[in-house]
């Protein structure tokens, strides 16, 4: 195995424990141990929680990036793009109900711990804001893009955060197809 | 000082901390500073920071039904009422910007760690779900009530979890704006 496949498969590791218990919980020894390296092996790589998480969230911009990509490249108009957001609440809703959005839960954890790396995690939102906000512009809604924009990333985040608590698919299921619905509204209102 | 009063004081520093900085990140000793009180003192009262968590979310659960009945005598209609839970976006917005919602916030960490206060935690927003479900019915929409608390639940957790990331005070009352007016309708839909 090389260096760089143990360092992905460390960073891989981190990343899924980080969400699903945590940044702060989450110890050395439980991400070398799903791994399955030794400590010196791991040392070699990381030597602080900190630099696993720049890692860590340097490869969630990345998957980002790449899946924003796919949706563009997978819907025909900024409309159906749109939906390709909205729907990874039912796509991701196993993990969600249990773990919560990893975006948003990451984001609020470090800035609680106001930790240094907050401003790279909320990158993660910039990206779906920005990407949101251009498809919103290309539905011809150019003046309040950012503000459309912003509030799907709200409702999003919310319906996450709530599915978190009470589990319930039927709630995520009409969240979302009230999501689609006031989205073709806006296109509507473009159009009319 | 009173046994009785030492122990509040403790509850009501534990309360700050773990909205402040989150509970796994808060130590016994960070409590116990907070308190100034010693060690021996400290655990006169308490063993175990779950038991501390536990006392949290009693005194929150106190506080919430406090809260809701404030809300109850004020708002002369339910419309004013559930008026008074969206603004709290605006009157805690300082809090919001830096910590998130309380309760969100408690909620999801909680089920990362998988924690037995889970279900005690989550009675927060049935407290407030309960509370809106309520006014809903007394608006005259007794057949969606519980789809239209839900909804505004998650308006409201989604704005806490952005305006945390992105710090924007014109998005928080923008939002308080829009969901407003999302109520007024939900009130004529009944009127008209």
């Amino acid at each position: 195995m090389s260096g760089k496949t143990t360092r992905d498969d460390i960073v891989a590791a981190a990343d899924e424990l980080f969400y699903k218990k945590g940044f702060e919980h989450t110890s050395f020894s439980q991400i070398a141990e799903a791994v399955r390296i030794s400590r010196g092996n791991f040392y070699y790589h990381f030597k602080t929680k900190d630099e696993i998480l720049e890692a860590v969230i340097a490869r969630r911009l990345a998957k980002t990036r790449d899946l924003l990509a796919q949706w563009e490249e997978d819907g025909e108009t900024p409309e159906a793009r749109i939906r390709s957001f909205i729907h990874i609440l039912i796509v991701n809703r196993a993990d969600i109900k249990r773990y919560g959005c990893p975006v948003g839960s990451l984001c609020t954890e470090l800035a609680k711990l106001n930790h240094v790396a907050q401003a790279d995690a909320n990158k993660l939102f910039t990206l779906f804001r920005t990407w949101l906000r251009r498809q919103f512009t290309l539905l011809g809604r150019k003046a309040d893009a950012d503000l459309l924009a912003m509030h799907l990333l709200a409702r999003s985040q919310g319906v996450s955060t709530l599915a978190n608590a009470f589990h319930g698919d039927k709630f995520i299921r009409r969240e979302v197809e009230e999501m689609c619905g006031w989205l073709s509204d806006r296109a509507q209102e473009v159009a009319g």
